[in-house]
């Protein structure tokens, strides 16, 4: 039997699911494994929050060179969240020598070239499966079943606080305001909603496995991001009469010469398998040129979950002679600011000759063509809703069409793209 | 650069996949993983039938010793399928200390413990991905990422051919015999399609899965068989009506102190995630301790998607030091022949009182409680159509009820199990 020692930075909801996982499972992991897990030290920011509890005192410490300088633990398990100390101590524990297991999207995104380069230097293991999609084997399953594939393109639903605000908007037709501060006080939602809402911990996570799936770096700021904030009900029913569910998508495809990787709400067609991905799900879509096209669903953050995806990096971390290491391009492919979707855009026009034919001109000047149209009634404000969703157009052609209308008389209410 | 020295048992399909996937991507993957693959022989029945194609004549041999006992070949690839002489040559192979890869359902699930234990013995990697699920990284995923689970269930479409036939019932409204020829045509299913649509390759698959999911051996005389070729479009419209799809699932359950195997058309409710799963489509759901609820999706068949997994496969054969290997209970749980789950139950009944009561009176002899019921109206023949959905009851009390109806006064025409 393998003894494996580990130090765990942090004790909160993923290190205590750890934790757990490990006091009532790690017997039959070991098992199966011939791994014997051993948590050696916790670092915590306060011993006397975890005294009494399951962990025992002499495990727990405050003093984090206990786990990162000593020799004696193989593995650190980094749980603190967040871009720094994280990501200056993993690196110091890859310096020496150990194998670093994290679910820190931030830290690995906006750090991944130093600490692979770090890992590599010293032949240490990095692992971070549960940094995208929490249970969901995906970075495991690009980098090692489907390693002999050229992805071409990866739609994922990985974010899960905003998934579930929009299957609630949907489902009630409530507006956003309303289901977010639901989910908050549910604990499904952060009391500041920003890095989930405005598409930030999809952009990390995008960086992440775009950068794993198309082997080339993809920069966290290079990621075309933008939320849900703007979404309403009102777009969600007309998007769902023409047939559309709405989703925040994370979008990564290889174009050959560029990439692109953008965030941002996209209707889906009804029967598309991310379409039915509701709640707090997430899933990854994949279309590789050898395995054609596969989704992964599950659960995607959760103590449990996580800590599943977790304990599975440490197990291959302590089995695998040689660590697995993702090889990029010297020479990155670009990023795109421009790319082909076809777009679903929703104005309120003024009920007067003419209005259409201003709209159909200024589609027709940027030879976009017209997919669907849909015009409502006007109200008693004596403006009627007209809804228009173009076949594959340019991003920045139709956001020249939107900036040439004239608001006074047709006003866009809303853009979303339509992908799938 | 590791150079890997390949030998191939066979060259159509599979292997021809496989063959065309390191010629056009095999610079690929060893840029990737540092690992050069060199086919230097594959087997064939007949040279001539390869002469001037694509793969040179000094690799194809009619000498399966060329392979089996060439110190230089590393990794033995079987494409033969069938269970002989497949299994004596992956031993063999095995016993020479060579890492086999295979995608043979058959021969693995009916050799298992001896392809294991020679595995074992001489160190050798046995990697079977391709043999469940073709591409989709199922067996990875259980014996890697998600080895910290107690895997409580599973429910799989893992026979193509099947669900490309209940698709296009339920699509077309047609009969299983009309959709089957033309499937045949298709190339789609076999000439002789007994082992498909009559679950007999879902129950190796499900053997196989099984087994690694319950670290228990699931032996595939044990796994209860029932094929698609009594469904009729009947069944799919009713079961329609009351919300279900039907689907050709495997499902293996952990009971604790026994195991439930069974492959057998199912209803399952519309937004089950396995029910949307159509054509040739395979997927997995998934439900772990840790975990929770996971799905996998993708293609499970298609001289592409095999190559995808089996190239997969053979990079982790090359590359890992220690083969993964599952450990398995010396005592095996039972494999239960009895088991719950709800039953749709459609019957033809004589247009008489009395009737409803006699049905009623023997369900509740055995305890069976109704969730569902609907009668349609007598046709020309006086016989009313009495469809019954029961709540969660035993297998066996289902059956004795079945067979105490007196099918003069009321009888059944089919019963389908009811999951999800």
């Amino acid at each position: 039997m393998k003894e494996v020692v580990l130090g765990l930075l942090g004790l909160g909801n993923i290190g205590g699911g750890v934790w757990d996982l490990i006091r009532e499972f790690g017997g039959e992991v070991s098992k199966r494994t011939g791994v014997k897990l051993v948590v050696k030290k916790a670092l915590v920011l306060d011993k006397k929050i975890h005294r009494g509890k399951e962990v025992p005192d002499e495990v727990l410490t405050t003093e984090k060179n206990d786990i990162l300088e000593d020799p004696e633990i193989d593995i650190v398990c980094e749980f603190l969240g967040g871009e720094q100390p994280a990501a200056s101590m993993m690196l110091r524990a890859l310096e020496n020598g150990k194998s670093v297991v994290t679910a820190n999207k931030m830290a690995l995104s906006l750090h991944f070239d130093e600490l692979r380069e770090m890992a590599k230097k010293t032949g240490a293991g990095l692992y971070y499966e549960a940094s995208v999609g929490g249970a969901i084997p995906i970075i495991n399953a690009i980098q090692t079943p489907l390693i002999a594939n050229h992805i071409e393109q990866m739609m994922g639903i990985v974010n899960g606080t905003t998934n579930y605000i929009l299957t609630r908007m949907a489902a009630e037709g409530a507006e956003y305001e309303i289901v977010l501060k639901d989910a908050q006080r549910l604990g499904l939602a952060e009391p500041n909603p920003t890095a989930d809402v405005e598409g930030y911990d999809a952009a990390y996570k995008l960086s992440i496995l775009g950068s794993l799936a198309f082997h080339s770096r993809v920069l966290v700021e290079n990621v075309y991001r933008e939320g849900i904030t703007k979404v309403n009900s009102e777009d969600i029913a007309f998007g769902r009469e023409m047939g559309y569910v709405l989703k925040l998508l994370a979008i990564g495809k290889d174009n050959g010469d560029s990439i692109e990787a953008r965030v941002h709400p996209a209707f889906l067609p009804a029967d598309h398998p991310l379409a039915r991905v509701d709640g707090s799900l997430n899933a990854v879509y994949l279309y590789g040129h050898s395995f054609k096209d596969m989704m992964l669903e599950g659960r995607g953050a959760g103590d449990a979950p996580t800590a599943s995806a977790i304990v599975g990096d440490i197990v291959q971390a302590a089995q695998n002679a040689v660590h697995p290491m993702p090889v990029m391009r010297k020479d990155p492919l670009p990023v795109a600011d421009d790319w082909y979707s076809k777009y679903f855009i929703r104005m309120k026009a003024k009920d007067a000759p003419g209005v259409l034919a201003e709209v159909a001109g200024l589609l027709a000047k940027e030879e976009i063509s017209v997919s669907a149209m849909t015009q409502k009634d006007a109200g008693p404000d004596g403006k009627a809703t007209l809804i228009i969703i173009t076949h594959m157009a340019p991003e920045k052609a139709v956001q020249r069409v939107v900036k040439a209308l004239n608001p006074e008389i047709c006003k866009v209410e809303n853009v979303i793209r339509v992908e799938g």
